[in-house]
């Protein structure tokens, strides 16, 4: 019950080895339509030994991570007569992940699988923490299941596929884990301004997700740490799809959120002004599309946080930095004080 | 990973229990639609506080055991608003308590689920051991977890709700608990003739059950010992399934399994011939649709056999008693040796 992660040369040497121990008929790749054309070249080039394995590419798009795409690819699994001794080698973003940990979680009871994320989102995020998921209509990640890849590759190869928006995105939760469990990693990012994350910020990253959710593998509470910037950001996602011009990325989202949580931070006395402007800054060397709210705005989003199943009575439940490097959970703020803090984000 | 289950007023009594402490909206009973008019007004009558509890009747019937009504029941727990607090309530045979087991195992990555079993067969069997399952196409049981029910609930009320040929396709099941693990059963069901299983009856033949999942709850060995009669069962399942009278019920291939495998082990010489005919008697005393083979079947019920992942070589792997009341797993039999054993279905 958790990850095992390799970067680069180290990653694919071991996938090489398991592939070439395998029987190919007992393997299998997914990927989705964009990352094929993207992405597999390169990793038949890295792992020449997957040539001979069958594979299902599927429509890229959220929208396509329902269980009757798991079932098309699991009729292909059985078709194929991979057995519980199978391998499934999931290669693509969070959707992808999520989708295929899924599958490979019920397959036959269970089989192993391989993680291979080629967005910065899945390398520092989506593809780390066991987690699966599956979409039932509008409600997003409402099905799934705890189930660990057997490994995981890492390579920033991927990130030059990418467009200039998915790399902010992605960053916004690099950002997140330095401010919730790693100062070096913050100074480095600092540092680097908006220069494509290089391997030691990679592994820097994952290694603050790993270590929470090895405190914590089923999410019983202390993996709550990773939530710091979601409370607000969930409510601005939920609140901007519902508004015509609809279309923000989760980590605008989140970076949003963190803006805002970081103030009440302040408020509540657990950072420094310092601290606040050094986020703050970071923060903004990676801002593309982050919302701007009007004053009419605030009821809704408070409205939304109020629904969150860890808040008590009106009291809302936040995870909060005190200090940069470090995080608390069961953080209580009153929608006043949520107000006050979502100012932040208001057009001037 | 262990079952937790109570009899009778036990049961409801637990469950009643549950129930009052609990947020109705929170809960959800799911059943079948010949389950709904035979056995839900018992349910409810037993434990009204239900009576305030949503529910979902699907299509009776295996053929409905599919992701896609696993969808459509997810998609009521959302729309209900169910929670990762939520608890399922699988009332019915084994599709019932594979499928709603399947569905609290995902549904927000778990929830809880209570079987309340309907059938012999699922009583005996299907809803105990954690293990839960979804077709895919005709290919059964291809997709599943291991969830464990908070609380199974038995009641041989429901069994007087059953067709005959129901009662003694689960008897099979039944003797098979008795042969591999309990021979004070086996005694108990030798005097008890034809007469419909009391309490001490289904009580022991779960405790057999639950006693070797309990040894083994992942199913990585010993759990192969609930195999015995299957190995040849499973075969003569899948040959009829392709004849042109194809009906038979699991129970009746259980059944003649045994007949063939209990040969099987005598020609071993790990029973006794007194051993034989009291199993050959015990089973005939159940008897009803079981399948009498011609000379020209055993080369194709031979073929079948040969497919098992646990064969090594041309032998075939068994679970075999070594006396009433005891089974040894990892028997090879050599498709001679298996021929010779068949015989004891041929068509006189």
């Amino acid at each position: 019950m958790s990850d095992h992660v390799l970067f680069g040369v180290d990653g694919w040497g071991e996938l090489a080895t398991m592939a070439d121990a395998a029987d190919p008929k007992e393997w299998h790749i997914l990927t989705d339509s964009v990352v094929e054309a993207l992405c597999l070249p390169v990793l038949l080039e890295k792992v020449p030994r997957l040539r001979s394995v069958e594979r299902t590419a599927i429509q890229s798009g959220e929208g396509n991570k329902t269980l009757i795409t798991a079932e098309h690819v699991m009729a292909r699994l059985l078709q194929q007569g991979m057995s519980r001794q199978g391998t499934l080698v999931c290669l693509g973003g969070g959707m992808i992940t999520d989708l295929g940990g899924f599958i490979a979680s019920v397959y036959k009871r269970g089989v192993r699988h391989i993680n291979i994320p080629t967005t910065l989102m899945a390398q520092t995020d989506a593809a780390l923490g066991g987690k699966t998921a599956i979409n039932i209509g509008q409600v997003k990640n409402s099905v799934g299941t705890f189930h660990w890849p057997k490994l995981t590759v890492i390579d920033r190869i991927f990130l030059h596929t990418l467009p200039d928006s998915e790399v902010s995105s992605g960053m916004a939760e690099v950002i997140k884990h330095a401010i919730i469990a790693d100062a070096g990693l913050f100074s480095l990012l600092e540092k680097c301004g908006r220069a494509m994350p290089d391997e030691a910020i990679l592994s820097a990253s994952a290694r603050v997700k790993m270590r929470i959710v090895a405190a914590d593998p089923m999410e019983s509470g202390l993996r709550k740490a990773l939530n710091f910037g979601h409370t607000v950001g969930h409510a601005i996602e939920g609140f901007c799809s519902l508004s015509a011009d609809g279309r923000l990325s989760h980590g605008a989202a989140v970076a949003a959120g963190m803006r805002v949580e970081s103030a009440l931070a302040l408020a509540q006395g657990l950072i420094t002004r310092n601290d606040l402007n050094r986020i703050l800054s970071l923060i903004d060397v990676w801002s593309d599309d982050e919302p701007k709210l009007s004053v009419a705005d605030v009821p809704h989003l408070l409205a939304l946080m109020a629904n969150d199943k860890k808040n008590i009575g009106s009291r809302i439940n936040f995870s909060l930095p005190d200090g940069i490097g470090s995080v608390l959970t069961d953080r209580w703020a009153t929608p006043d004080e949520v107000r006050i803090a979502l100012s932040t984000l208001m057009k001037p």
